[in-house]
């Protein structure tokens, strides 16, 4: 098959190699972006009478034929043709003729690529963002119901202090938060048009370049052509908030995951989002979470492989960006699969509050409140620390915890301690007494929750 | 030495398993922000009554010796006090005696440490956009000058259209800053204050979070405990833009390195910025340019490190975030090493101006002015196309330009081509012509140079 | 649908849950090993009189009518069967009822999946090592045209001494000759049974384990159960392997594209190895090498990616294991496409002798030569390059090469200089004295050259 | 101060410049690598009488009154000698004036920065394979005395079947061997001699390269001189490697601190390698285990670092490369901390074996041991799955396990169960009976520590 672009050449690529360097297996994800671009700048060049009125009419009329075409899953593509874009001006050619040849003018693929790939984005990230509110609020859900509901809090994987599980849970929340500010920010440098820039350079036909941008719905456009196709930045930086937010899930993932365990059951999954074994027929396996958690390498990868991709390319496109796009689809991808996923697992788990409870009970997290309550009374928190530090060595050697010691012991270790420490040791207490801002004492969680619902409207 | 936190154990470790776990050796560099972000902490005990006046003015001026100390190199750190914390609270101990040990009231090591490298990156990333304003500056003034310095503007390497020096210098106006708007808009991130979190829970004393938050200059406060001393998010966000910026500096350093080439010889970089070779007497190497290029790995690797370390952590704090410093630190270092210098290699660089122009009226990237010529006059641009790949075939064989085709051979090819297309031909009417929005055109390069002073201030 | 392990389950997953968890969609890649693994199985359990002969022969009749099904396309998978492996127990039970059930005596998916991988990888790598044989052949076959072509060296992209064409080119030999070496080792870690380990444990079934590693033509089994599971060692192997792989398929394409630029001149790609541009007529762009180039940084994600998911993962199978899979796969995809047109290319491409020979004699790449000299003549060589830097700084000065300065003026710079020099600065000259193990003189590079027919055969 | 290589130059680097051009503030670990390098040069260089017995004799004593001083610290280095190379090239001048300058005759700082890091990654890669050794011999003494200690085997962090906590163990001690298999491979790329490639070409003086490699004890010569100094395939295999060692130390560590945890309670590390809370005086954290966990990040980043800095890096040699030793450098250290600290914790660690005792007989892990007698009594494996898997969710119903459900339930399920069931359902009995090759049968862990010891000798 001749190639559009094979003037100058004597000699065809033979079929592998053709396929080897065709990106239309994977672009064609951008049909209706390619689509909506092409009819933009149809109308853009009637309008500044680059194109006749009549010309352009029968391309957009062409247009129209191939975008129903495309919805009604009848488009064909061929490898020959490379690319989504060639394989479209070739199918308007075959639509309407020669003059389907016009669609190209002042334009090069350079620009029309980059304008399908902000399309794309923009629209992809913003249902990103719809997926991540939708996750929160789930969050807020389980955390409302779990604001009294006490679990030990842990540090080094060692229980530290007794805190309350909705506070927990809110974490996440505001981890998501940032996400969602960062995905929200980058769209600035997604929402803005390369269309006009033509190969590099511009052109020399008197186009309106706001115009199309504004028919595309775009805010903004590229002041300088040469940076509008070779910039990369904004899948890049799409790719790096997709990592955090991968990251984030996957911190998520690994509680889910030990909360489910024998050892911790401090929350039960939903049959629904849990899998059996082929095997082991009493196994009941939280491989969403995990599936989650692996796939954020999956997401890494994706950034890295573009950042190196990008290092060292000289001004201006260069063919190597083509590897820009199966990594940022993946990564959309999976972002969309596990968002709804997680939602769903939160939403739907059961809390087993009673082993939550009787964990607090048997521990010796409440150390800081004894450590605090020396401090309090003048003793300086160093001392205060390492006279309760020894004190719990005590218990563990006796088989105690701190609030079975009796007073004598108490107060042996320091004159200070009263009979009122027994209620200063219960881990409700110690929750609800850590009332600075933003702690996990009830009040403070009710006014995060608070904060939170204003936040997802 | 005992440990501050050893009143439990029963046996220390030994000195080497000590060396392992200490950060001492690179935290030291938080010195200064941790004696800040203490003395604001005692400054608000005070405030709020935990601590007595009197123990408080001991404590700062306790805080102070420690500070005029460390600006004068006489504070020495050991080891086996772990971390720049343990280190100065064992040392203001030993200035003031236990009352010193009322310092960490209502404080953990973890909230501390989130407090100094929020401190310490606020300070950096403001150093750094300075740094980069800088280095646009410098390109701003070469792209003054350079305005109708005609050169071939490439795509795959291949000389593409001819364009204005100017205006591709322009482009990493560009990058820069989208680099500077996402280090600003991270700022929001960065200028937040965790002190007051304590260990992970808050506290039980009656802090004023927002006091002490408004003492270091801080615009906010987390709202929730657990998120602010497990966060480091603001971090992986600063490697993130650093990787960013570092890949644009890859980039322009990729052009420099093949301008200063014998075969492009577009520049010539100022002595001060090259080195020579140990054997060959006649070399002088873009280095700084080069290693620019290669530290770009550098910087992705502390990033990649870092979303690593992070991936599956279970909260609140664990001992992995310990291995967020040294990357930090050495991006930091990395970047305020390497914009100077690149502004610098900039601003003395010799451009060959002769040699650009010798380029462009010996190529053929005057093609492009060609078909849109046919096309303007009514041939499909996929025909004016062809009929221009095939013309550029002929004067390969022939070893003509466009330019040296007579009139009879180019109206034999097309009937719509004049004598006018010769003027057409000429790389400055190519360039001169790009006036669309962003193009090439000098007009449009006044126009962005114009955008570009405005945003530098 | 049912699922094969629903016994102690209540509620099914939703049709959107399972088609996230499931991996049939990318593992049916494995269809042949998944059968051929479980004949070899269901041989074994029969020779161990764990299966009846005649359960064994039906069984193994239904794995047959399978294998000619999957051959002839005719298999279709189900998202609700989530992998391969449950697919195909699913239409073998459906071919032959229930005793279908009975293949999975004694094996686990956990196994099962492993050994899949095994067999895959090691074919897999077996044919990546043949392609790579074949590019060291075009090479070796373009060096031996090109012994005595000379074209200048570089280091930092100067000119740095003229060296032989054929000896460039043969780095490239070495490189591949290394990543060999290493995927041949490597295969000692792929070449390994896990099948008969189970979930994790080991059965209590008296199966045979070398049995059936023998008829899947494996050399050895795994030691472990546990290790036989989870260990994914040998595809980060692999995707180590193939990053270096990729990173010498980068450099290489790197010099092909620079060589390729008008302003090198040093060779001309044949058309079936290059492509136009949609808009710029006069474009051949070397497109294939910086597709290879841009594929570089997806591998390396692939490597990181699955690096990140094993990071931190307690034993034994977790599901984020699932994730070993596409990156192996997308990577085999990569080098079995990218080795064959490197091939290709360097088999084709016409090199520009003349241009290179041009470039030798119009530059102070024979520096060292006369530093050589005056050292070789009993000067210190610092002293030499100190002499020799000065002369050249005085040639650029005046627009002189080496050999054009009259040798009055080259005894001023010292008298040691004789009348032979002007032999001693000719780039042959400078080449084929160079005559040390491994130089680039020409005596050396057919010694080279011998070595490297006897390594590829 | 006037630089080896100005002979060409007419302005110096400002001293800021200088600084971040020059390597010696970390090569300066080379110096002993340095020295040694030189002097078998030099004495290379003598034998083939490139240098005069007298002239070598004086740098062969100069060289060694530098490696006295290197010994002594007694050497001073400066920034404006960039490197190792220059600082010492500079110091033998000084101490032995102008014929110290023949010492770079047929050498160039191209070849001789390879060689040092060729021979420094050697030494180490020796030391590492010793420390892994040590490691796993700590591995094998806790597994030998566990060999009968019962404990869940885990997937998907739930409880899978019951094994012994030896064979477990043992798990690691395989990974650990592939690991010495690889870095011991690694070897024969590493053990290979760059000197006397030059700057890239070899060189005119007759030297003899096979000499100078055995004086350095290398085993082997490099045949190409362009790929002897741009060659870092063998640094990158090692960071390859290590990513792996640490890969697995980070599975390892995992485990360490879920079996630390109160949750767990499987083990209890020594206080030797446990670290306390400045405010939670009842912690003890496992914090070299979360370090290690930690420091993979950092070992994964140093090598995509590399990875990076060499993607798309024409031949031969580019100041890019200086970036390969940070990183290396830094994963050295990393590694030859890690492997003894792991090894001290495994060796010292208390394991809880009443607490691994008391989980195994109170789960379902034994469910697998009742689908498999079922199997074993014909009953197709599937349908054996199904049926246990609904006993189980009735026991779960009703608070039983299954060793607790009488013998006419299970009857009921199926006929083919009989009052042996409840011997089967044991855990030891369970663990006993795997005995498949490399299973968790007590016979076959002791037979793999019989390997297992001869491996290591």
């Amino acid at each position: 098959m001749t190639k559009l672009w094979s003037g100058r050449f004597q000699k065809s690529a033979e079929q592998w190699v053709d396929e080897f360097g065709a990106s239309i297996s994977y672009d064609q994800k951008l049909v209706m972006e390619d689509l909506e671009g092409s009819t933009a700048h149809v109308k853009m060049l009637a309008a500044c009478q680059i194109l006749s009125t009549e010309d352009a009419e029968l391309i957009l009329s062409g247009l129209a034929t191939l975008k129903q075409k495309a919805q009604d899953g009848d488009l064909e593509f061929s490898v020959s043709n490379e690319d989504i874009h060639l394989n479209l001006e070739k199918q308007l050619i075959d639509e309407i003729g020669p003059v389907g040849g016009k669609l190209h003018t002042a334009r090069s693929r350079n620009d029309q690529v980059a304008t399908d790939m902000h399309l794309y984005l923009k629209n992809r990230v913003g249902e990103i963002i719809e997926a991540i509110t939708a996750f929160q609020e789930a969050i807020v859900m389980q955390a409302e119901k779990h604001v009294e509901t006490i679990v030990p809090g842990y540090t080094h994987l060692q229980r530290a202090q007794p805190i309350s599980f909705g506070h927990h849970l809110m974490t996440y929340f505001w981890m998501l938060q940032r996400d969602k500010e960062r995905l929200t920010e980058s769209l600035k440098r997604i929402d803005i048009s390369p269309l006009g820039a033509g190969a590099m350079s511009g052109t020399t036909f008197p186009i309106d370049r706001e115009m199309s941008a504004k028919l595309l719905g775009f805010s903004a456009v590229y002041q300088n052509s040469l940076d509008a196709v070779s910039d990369r930045d904004f899948i890049l930086e799409f790719l790096s908030n997709a990592s955090m937010l991968m990251m984030h899930m996957s911190r998520f993932a690994e509680e889910i995951i030990l909360w489910s365990s024998e050892e911790f059951r401090f929350i039960e999954l939903d049959d629904a989002f849990s899998t059996g074994s082929s095997i082991m027929p009493q196994k009941k396996n939280p491989d969403m979470a995990e599936l989650i958690r692996g796939k954020t390498g999956r997401v890494y990868g994706n950034l890295f492989g573009l950042l190196t991709t990008l290092k060292g390319l000289p001004l201006a496109y260069n063919k190597d960006l083509q590897e820009d796009k199966e990594g940022m689809f993946d990564t959309v991808h999976t972002l969309l699969g596990s968002l709804p996923i997680f939602e769903g697992m939160i939403r739907t788990m059961t809390v087993r509050t009673e082993s939550m409870e009787k964990a607090v009970h048997t521990d010796f997290s409440n150390a800081t409140e004894l450590a605090d309550y020396l401090a309090a009374k003048g003793m300086p928190f160093r001392e205060a620390h390492d006279v309760t530090g020894k004190l719990v060595f005590t218990c563990i050697q006796r088989g105690y915890f701190l609030k079975d010691l009796p007073l004598a012991d108490l107060q042996q270790a320091s004159p200070l301690i009263d009979e009122d420490i027994y209620h200063t040791l219960k881990p409700r207490t110690a929750v609800e007494r850590r009332n600075s801002l933003g702690g996990t004492g009830f009040e403070q969680v009710h006014h995060q929750l608070g904060l939170a619902k204003q936040l997802i409207g």
